[in-house]
């Protein structure tokens, strides 16, 4: 393909900072460029009290490396603005990724120091892709973690995801994604479904009541067009008027109600002997009203059979971001040659560790996750078996794409997998502690 | 334009919440879609302890709004997994919103209950176009209300947004996009550069430093490729001997210093001495390293020349999303004759005012702002000249576009016009109370 090609909105090539790109054209100069580098990405805390970080965004890495082709507006927009010279210029016109990348795979658990990605490859081809990576798998695992937290505090009950009116409308499109990969079942984003086929469900708003004459009008309404398993709004004007109306207009039939404010646990309650006593005993309750997942929680013994979570799910409850970095921690003296380590070792507690990380989850005897391992040198023979990396790039190939259902299916079997303490609420420390195996 | 020639990238018709296609169908059976009604974007409440809310994303919502149009790969999705019916799926295929959006310029201070976007058009049009106007406005508004707070804090001095990073890739190019309407002086995302024409800037990283056999090469090649006036990294080993190293190399004419960890005040203090005793008296000092604007407070009496801020300008430091609500407060019978205002009083707290609003900033003697007056009658006299929402569609014709120069230069103006009080960081209430004149 070559750059002319690229589509203009498909190619991440500037989702990526200024410095990148000055530093391969000196790099380019020193010689420096040519030489064979490993960069890895992790992170050296987890957010404050949380017990485990949830890996999220390892397929929309692979498509960014993938698109990572400058095309020839973005490359005379380069020029003209003078931001890298004609041989710099020359090497992003037919620059795409040929090294290799390792990592953990996508709903994989974290902790601080686990090595997340390793990009290896000329200093060249692998420094310009820091920016994109770290965008993608910051903002992806912050929502992860949260979306974990949520499904975990509610339990086998369905998760819906409907915070796009609270994040950014591309943002919440991956933010959606996400929550999938850590147990939500649909989400409200239409682009979501079409673009990642996650199922999308939804409601209405109270501007369907109100638009029309009454609220009878506007049950009446849903339910000739959507059919009797739809979704009804029951909160606009009088909540026992609402629910009254709901069934005598859908019938026992009523798929559910939603509530969307007030005290949900004491509605809840009213609402399910209502909707009892008028015979809608296969009715569902759905809640809303910024749910996070410690309403959901305390939400646990009220007859409630779905949440639907927005703004905190999108804003990662509380911890909008992850800390995650991208280190250089080894490189040759040319193309080939052996690796030597390299890390900053100035102040202010951002030291880190060089050499290529492998990583391990030891399990005890009963199979339950107690350590983190992180080593430099060989792999002890009792650890192999329990290596958590696995090949995703291989020279410039993309190797581990798999589907979402696939990631999802991870994440439960790894949290899963954790000591009891790791879906706890409340603030504590990792729940696995990191050992450094050098 | 027909529908099929909407590229998909560019389209924004499935940035939409499921619900919204779903209310459009069942309005368009009861009729209700063809009544004329009024929509209304404002939020309830600012982040606690903020005192003004800083409005951006306008220019992207135009642009939003006018790339509402559905391609035929969405209507075959849509119509595949039976989201809604024929008579649906014919009226999106045609879609342009033909009716009026009024709303508070960019770069404009708001306060609770602001009417802060005004779209009126018939039922269907109007509603389907929520989720995306408020993922737009809520997260935009969010970014720019935090680095409004970070450029009055540094006062004079730049301040470079550089939070790519930790942003989802998308959502770090509206970032940078809304810093700069609230000041920001420069950012470091190419694709800001490209898309808005947003000055970009840069310096280097650790990983160039160390892909090098000494700091004194890095230095070297850095300097040869971008000349002396570029900014070198001056905290990857020791400090001190990096600062010597960089003007050995470059000269007393170095351009500046990065330090990106460590105690800022101190070391800016101690590189500033060491420098002068160089005789590198112009060289600048950029300072990094998670930055907020109550860090860049703290380094007002320090030797400090620019401040580079990315997690927390990119989350809204603390507060990464706005509370804005789009809500229907007026409605006709049908597609003309008069509006009926409408309000949900359900319990909760969510109750809002019916009527399509005005909003003028009402000055006292001196010209500073003293309230924020809301409206549904008609507009006092006296507050005619203080009107603040501007027309920005008519008739479905964007006629409200601007440069970001405009909203930038509006935003210094409409911060200054506030009480002193506004650019305080401690928390405290809204520098302007709302009263509400009906």
């Amino acid at each position: 393909m070559d750059a002319t090609s690229v589509p203009a909105a498909g190619s991440t090539a500037l989702l990526t900072d200024r410095y990148e790109l000055t530093m391969l054209q000196a790099a380019l100069r020193s010689g420096a460029a040519h030489r064979r580098s490993v960069f890895e990405v992790f992170t050296r805390r987890l957010p404050a009290g949380r017990r485990y970080g949830v890996l999220a965004g390892t397929g929309r890495v692979l498509d960014a490396v993938e698109n990572f082709r400058f095309t020839s507006a973005q490359l005379g927009w380069l020029a003209d603005r003078r931001v890298v010279d004609e041989d710099t210029l020359r090497f992003l016109a037919d620059y795409r990724f040929t090294g290799d990348i390792h990592g953990y795979p996508e709903g994989e658990v974290y902790f601080p120091g686990s090595p997340l990605l390793t990009v290896e490859g000329s200093f060249a081809e692998a420094v310009i892709l820091e920016t994109v990576i770290l965008s993608i798998l910051n903002h992806d695992s912050a929502i992860a973690a949260a979306a974990s937290r949520m499904t975990s505090a509610a339990g086998g009950r369905p998760v819906i995801e409907m915070g796009a009116r609270r994040a950014h409308e591309r943002a919440a499109v991956a933010a959606a994604r996400a929550a999938y990969v850590a147990g939500f079942a649909a989400t409200s984003d239409l682009e979501a479904g079409f673009t990642y086929g996650i199922p999308t469900t939804g409601t209405a708003a109270h501007a369907f009541t109100l638009v029309h004459d009454t609220e009878r009008d506007a049950f009446r309404a849903q339910i000739d067009s959507m059919g009797r398993g739809t979704t009804l709004l029951v909160d606009t004007f009088d909540l026992r008027e609402a629910v009254r109306t709901a069934v005598e207009v859908a019938g026992t039939e009523l798929g559910a109600v939603r509530i969307d404010s007030g005290d949900l646990t004491l509605l809840a309650h009213r609402v399910r002997r209502q909707l009892d006593e008028l015979g809608a005993t296969g009715t569902r309750i759905i809640v809303t009203s910024d749910l996070d997942e410690y309403a959901i929680a305390a939400l646990a013994a009220a007859p409630v059979d779905g949440y639907g979570v927005g703004t905190s799910l999108v804003t990662g409850s509380g911890e909008p971001t992850c800390a995650m970095v991208y280190k250089l921690v080894a490189r040759a003296a040319g193309p080939d040659g052996p690796l030597v380590p390299v890390a900053k070792r100035a102040a202010g507690g951002k030291t880190s560790i060089g050499g290529r990380k492998w990583a391990a989850r030891r399990p005890d005897a009963d199979g339950v996750a107690e350590a983190e391992v992180v080593g430099t040198g060989p792999i002890p023979d009792a650890l192999a078996p329990h290596l958590v990396q696995v090949p995703l790039v291989k020279a410039g190939e993309m190797v581990g794409r798999e589907t979402l259902e696939a990631a999802r299916e991870r994440h439960v079997r790894a949290r899963a997998a954790l000591p009891l303490s790791a879906t706890q609420l409340s603030k504590g420390d990792p729940v696995l502690a990191t050992e450094l195996h050098v």
